[in-house]
């Protein structure tokens, strides 16, 4: 295994996906060559790869994949191995159906496509952990791997959850093995409710086909049960590939905003996290109600900075790898990839618009700023055949050079070092929340998608760099904790935010904090829970606002309006910093203030960021006001300055050429005051 | 049993909906303290209970509810008991999953929630009479029972109908019962079209999942049967309840809006009707298409005064029930309660604002005025588990007042003397009518509640009293005789209506008025088959019109603009009033005129309430042009006058402050001329 | 047979659908005098009349069809007879339910409207064959019978595809008919790409309920398959018919927009095409993302004239059969019927509104001048039963005429003669091509119908006349071709096109030409694949862009906004004549030439239209600026002028009044050169 650039590994490396199964064999040497010369250190191989490596059952084919490996080998590229459980093939779904999935409508999800297979099918798992290890024996030791990704963006095409077969057969058994008693359950339920009680394990099925909502707590015991589901099927690939592929790192591509699983849980023991980055699909088919139609409209050729910065940053913090490059000791701790970088259009939303000129340069000078180690572009060429024939790859259809080749070959990688993100306020992200308020959004405008979102881009237009962490994360050291929407409050979390605020640390509360139990009710003693004490307010009542209502908020800065969502409180202990102006609400707190300890009631963007603002500049985070689409990141002692508009700005002096960056070398190390002054 | 305004039980009482078993058994004695403490006189218990009070097959548990009533009855609260069948507990489904009813797609509803069985399964038929035995027989006699409530809201989230199971094989019966011979059924239902002709009972299925739209005369009857199932349903239940808790009064908790059974028999043999009012629920999520999106935003918070009361006057109208209020002789004739009023915010539309300040005892006093007995909270204390858990009470989860709280105390319960309304119109609703439209609307914006409901609000705009009776109901005494949307018209309701008319009535009769036969064919003569006499007017055709589409009409007034629908007619005895100008109808009559008898085929708000005025001129009813959202409602000899807006209203005079009502004593005693002067 | 013109049968004939089983007997009589007297020459019976043909299995009612046919025949009407196999009785599904369809959602598609049977399954086939056998062998050579209808609307409802049942077992023997193999199956389509290639034909099912996109290789196939059948299961009958009714001609009626099979296939073997007309149910109900809303309110009353004219010419086109009107070489080689044509509202689309005053005069003038031989009204009389209750006929439901009567009535039918249309331009029309872009839009806003009917308005809009033909049929002759949206090529289409190039055709392609193989993969050196040397063009990439984004694109005419696609060539051998301006492909060729092969990038209906002028210009094909709404046909050297506003126009110097056509005697014989100035 020589590195091509082994004298200087510490900065951002570059891959790409490839696929030799798909094009004749006399391409695979050129293609070596020609990522070798484009500057790739990297190559995926082996994805969906199931039917070629075993066409029959029992009957291995490894021919063309140890052809393959040598190939990229010969030129010095180091190989990513997948395990290609994402595709089980035709001839194990016939012959086990019981594999397939069942969808919240009941019905089985067929073979024909992809992920056609249910985590907690006993029968997949022996197939599964069969083909890993047919490969990591294969494989393991090879030279030129360095490394294994573990089948293919878990959840996707909402394949986290099956509704029936070996998950409806299994699930009972998790209830059991969590709650000990039947008693327990009912209780932790609430069954009483609607005479739901259950008698017997064997009467409890998933949440889906009730006549009208499921008990919350029913889904939120289903979402952890499938979610473990992953994470042991995951767990059983690990645990073959650590033992027959020794020294190789083992990864997961995660994907864009998926609720399918608490990633927190499925990312333990992986080395580190990567995941699949495609910001215009992403604007395209992820965003709604995150992001407005006219953000969507503006950035429609870059994807919107905070929707990619977001995922970038719940990856970086969701655990604290070795961040291994592929070799022992080389990269950053809490370092990830990008396992899948876009790099022209996609094709799976319902617009597909080109990026802009400039746009596969700024994600992954973006994505390194961010945190990653790797970039690796999805795909080399495009493909000619089947669902993703209208993708585009570094390369065209016909081989010439697509636009995105261009910039990746203009790219100066030692100009990106590796190094920390030198981030100073904390931001916390929780599934088991996300599915609460998925389950009950009781405003149709505001799922914890969107109110948490809106956080993070407050604090990013500020010029703040932000971690993501779950909310039982070690805060120590942070300057401002934000938890956005964590709306299950557990007396240990309480405990744990205290301490932060003793040690120091603000804390900025979003609505419906604390509202629920780890079983999915309501406190008893009310929101905010157990946070009470802390936050020195309990709920009064919470409004849910149509589109066409909004709410006044007065406050020292001025007024605001709240839309789709205003909550007040009882002081108890805090003090009013905000209050609503008329209305059912009128005169009471919309945010409160105890101690270092923040709670803003109220959703509007303009009074998130300026209560933020307030709140930082007192903890010492310096903040700047950038304009729409201009971010700075910082890593390593540099800041990137980025331009996401689609039009030349002018800030701060300096004219930023549209969808472009500059990364400027600060003149003193990397610190709390990345002014704009400095970056003159 | 001691009421506790034993004294002076001839006004409006209130209560509230409880679940003691929701809670600790240590707030129950407080619970019931602090109902009487606020004024309270009923108490409704054991709604959904059926888990708890059979916690296994045939092994009941009444101590928690013998303990639950004492409580409340120590406190001299009345009680008010459900058959608990809305909720068949788990042991009962998972032994008999026939129970289970089939939804529109085929698929099994499953348990989960609530509703979840099928009206026509014998099993689940055995099991309700049982539990309905042990109940009456239990607490048939108990003193602080003083009624009963059947189940809860009979066919809520489209449990009206079942498509498969019990259902579907009860209906060839329930056919061969009404036919007699499938020549009489091929011939009703004109199956010679498309050869849908049946040759034997057992080859008839529901009307689901059919190819294209099934025969709107298989719908009709399909309807009907699914109708008849629930009326059977509860007829069981009536007839135990009657034999075993003698004295007590019998009702069910109607819903709003439902379409899903004709409630005028399912009502038969109950003695009064109650139906559950959730103001800002029925905007948001039943008025789609009923009212606009900019009624939807300005009434938010208050519901929309004749949304509120349209369900109002349909209850009472329902049976001419002996009104009683838990003893003997107590109440109005013709009186009904809200057995379920909303408090606060709702948690099951998309979105659920907090009502107005005020709006609470708007409420309480709208369905006063409207002929409410009764008016009983939903519910005491917000539920801190399962599904309702972001639902108001008037305790919050913490058991503090919540708003509504305040507004019920300073209720003055004398202000509201029980009596009759003084309508003078009728105006007829028909479920079969209703049905059919529902089956081919023909335009998309016009369904049968939006038409009604528009004549509704006219009459109300106009500060009329109305009567909702159904089309072959006792018209004697009625000045004016509202038709608005009877589509199906039969031969005996034709010399109904013609009696009426002689007797001085006059009949105003929408579009589409008696276009079907009572299978639900056309009128081989064509519309209004066996009213034409009356009417003095054949259909020559009938428009819909899209949204980018209007038809001028022209008449005494002035010009009006049409929408959704426009139909003309050839003159046979009637005269014109109004006429199209332009477009495919050009010079046809819209509105005709024969003797007493109007019949308006353009749909067009303004015109309608235009013609409407002229025609309760005619007959001595007087009316006043009232602003928008304020409304007059009389009762008892007193008129009640009512702000819904959220702003301040001057009209005659006086301000009516933002969501407020005055209780105005009339000078003269309840007559037909309640001008504003005398309200001054 | 006494045909009631039979002096002078070479002009437009009339006709109408008529039911006598749905009307009491002693109507027939009087409705085929009525028919007479009112000038109709046909009438269609017993299209859906099995049940009433066939009342039990095997026992035979022909009583009633003798009696209408005499009374029809008495009256000199033509008969045109149809198979009723698109209503199969109850007893025939009730016996075998294996005949019903299945959706897309893998639910049974139910007994109860019409089109309820798999096409594949064999038992259906044989009682296709045995009842069509049964109407042959009684009415094949009754003189009054001229010709037979197969079935009905094939596909309508969306069943031209069975996803299970039938179709499903019957699929992967075709494959392996088509294929041979497996491995040249999983070839064909790519099957490498997600492991999805087949080790046995048993394991291939249809393409849906797959997690997520099927293959659009098996898309492709499944819809050849399912066209497949629909030929073979029509071929059934039409051998039976030209077996057992020689002379008389056989047709079906295809429908509006249909997608659900390639009708070329299906036309095959057919005296010629004919179909059903509805052109204010099309723009309501098909025309959604054809036209937009500004164009479905403006031509509510009328439909769309270029939506019609689509129709009338893809049907013309469909086969060039005998034209016979039901006498051995009567009428248009290349004729073709309406078998339906709306003579008043429609009851199936969302909104349903009256047709303007004259149009269904200006509906049969156009299908006469698009080239129809003879227009049947649906129906004679308004069914007063079932589905259509709420459709209109010539007569009202009490029988009264409706206003289509007095249209038609009013038409002089001598003044239509029939001939050629005389066409030199050829728009080509493929299904394939369709299927393929409807598996893979890209881009949600154009869809083949969206992208094709531009060119085809564009055209229209200048006056000219077009034929629209399979891109595999016979160019000679044709002055200019254009190839709107024919994504997939074959080598052998390159050379034909090629031919008709060099042979002096201009022709002029839209974006996507050319993308796809037979298999519907990309073409391996990329777009246009087999057709770059003739366009001189090499596709770089495709911009989707969704409705907020514009692309400009410049040119010798000014400047144009592309919307929803821009696509963008490298020149190999083309010059560019149009350009990018700005955005992610400025500067690139928008729009090139080579030679008389033009290729347009940029979907931009002004665009578009100014590049077809220029080369019909250069083709010496004339063309005039219509104003909107305005339409010129020619046929038989006589020009149809068409205002189908619903305002007066004035156009050259004459007034067109709202909603009508004049009929124009060309002073010269039909040419080249209809400019305006010969209306005069
Ligand atoms: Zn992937
Ligand atoms: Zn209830
Ligand atoms: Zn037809």
């Amino acid at each position: 295994m020589t590195p091509p650039d082994a004298a200087s590994p510490h900065h951002l490396l570059l891959g790409s996906c490839d696929y030799p199964e798909h094009v004749p064999r006399d391409c695979w040497e050129t293609y070596a060559r020609r990522q070798r010369e484009l500057g790739l250190t990297f190559v995926r191989l082996a994805e969906f790869a199931w039917s070629r490596l075993e066409p029959r059952p029992g009957e291995f084919d490894w021919a063309w994949l140890d052809e393959a490996v040598e190939a990229y080998h010969r030129e010095g590229l180091r190989v990513v191995l997948c395990t290609p459980t994402a595709t089980p093939p035709a001839w194990l779904i016939r012959t086990h159906p019981e594999i397939l999935p069942v969808d919240e409508e009941g019905r089985v999800r067929e073979f024909g496509s992809r992920r056609h297979y249910d985590f907690a099918s006993p029968v997949y798992r022996e197939h599964s952990r069969r083909i890993t290890r047919a490969m990591a024996e294969r494989y393991g030791q090879h030279p030129a791997v360095v490394g294994w990704q573990t089948d293919n963006e878990f959840a996707c095409h909402g394949t986290g959850r099956s509704y029936g077969g070996a998950s409806a057969a299994a699930f009972p058994g998790w209830l059991r093995e969590r709650y000990g008693t039947l008693d327990a359950l009912n209780e932790a339920w609430g069954n009483v409710f609607w005479s739901m009680e259950y008698g017997d394990w064997g009467q409890i099925k998933p949440p889906n086909l009730t006549v009208t909502e499921a008990n919350p707590a029913h889904i939120l015991d289903f979402s952890r049960f499938a979610s473990d589901q992953i994470a042991s099927f995951q767990r059983e690939q690990v645990d073959l590939l650590r033992e027959l592929s020794p020294g190789r790192f083992v990864t997961h591509n995660f994907m864009i905003f998926e609720s399918g699983f608490d990633h927190y849980e499925v990312a333990r023991g992986l080395d580190f996290a990567t995941w699949d980055n495609y910001p215009t699909g992403m604007l395209e088919f992820f965003a709604q109600g995150i992001v407005g139609e006219e953000d969507r409209n503006h950035f429609a050729r870059t994807g919107h900075p905070d929707l990619v910065g977001w995922n970038h940053d719940v990856y970086r913090g969701l655990l604290r790898g070795a961040g291994r490059l592929g070799r022992e000791g080389e990269g950053t701790p809490n370092g990830f990839w990008v396992m899948e970088q876009q790099c022209g259009q996609v094709n799976w939303a319902p617009f597909n618009p080109l990026p802009a000129d400039g746009a596969v340069a700024l994600w992954t000078a973006q994505a390194w700023a961010h945190g990653a180690d790797v970039v690796s572009y999805f795909r080399w060429r495009a493909a000619t055949m089947a669902q993703e024939v209208l993708h585009s790859g570094l390369l065209r259809h016909d081989e010439t050079p697509d636009r995105g080749y261009a910039e990746v070959a203009a790219l100066n990688q030692a100009r990106f070092p590796l190094g920390e993100v030198p981030a100073r306020v904390a931001l916390l992200h929780d599934y088991e929340s996300l599915w609460l308020l998925g389950a009950q959004p009781h405003s149709a405008s505001l799922s914890y998608w969107a109110q948490t979102v809106t956080y993070y881009r407050a604090l990013r237009s500020l010029g703040v760099d932000v971690d993501i962490l779950h909310p039982d994360a070690d805060l120590g050291g942070y300057a401002v904790v934000v938890a956005p929407a964590i709306t299950l409050a557990t007396e240990e979390r309480a405990v744990r935010w205290a301490t932060a605020v003793e040690g120091g640390a603000r804390l900025v509360c979003g609505p419906r904090t604390g509202f629920r139990t780890p079983s999915g009710q309501a406190w008893a003693q009310g929101q905010p829970g157990p946070l009470a004490e802390l936050l020195g307010v309990r709920l009064l009542q919470f409004d849910s606002l149509r589109s066409g209502l909004t709410q006044k908020v007065a406050g020292p800065e001025g007024d605001f309006q709240a839309h789709a969502w205003a909550e007040s409180y009882r002081l108890a202990g805090a003090e009013a910093t905000h209050t609503y102006v008329g209305g059912p609400q009128g005169g009471l707190p919309a945010v409160t203030r105890q101690g270092r300890a923040t709670v803003i009631g109220a959703h509007s963007d303009a009074l998130i960021r300026a209560v933020l603002r307030d709140v930082l500049a007192e903890a010492g985070v310096e903040t700047v006001d950038l304009p729409d689409g201009v971010r700075l990141s910082r890593r390593a002692g540099v800041t990137l300055v980025q331009n996401w508009n689609p039009e030349a700005v002018t800030w701060e002096g300096r004219t930023l050429a549209p969808v472009s960056f500059e990364v400027v070398e600060e003149s003193t190390p990397a610190g709390d005051d990345p002014r704009p002054a400095r970056l003159g």
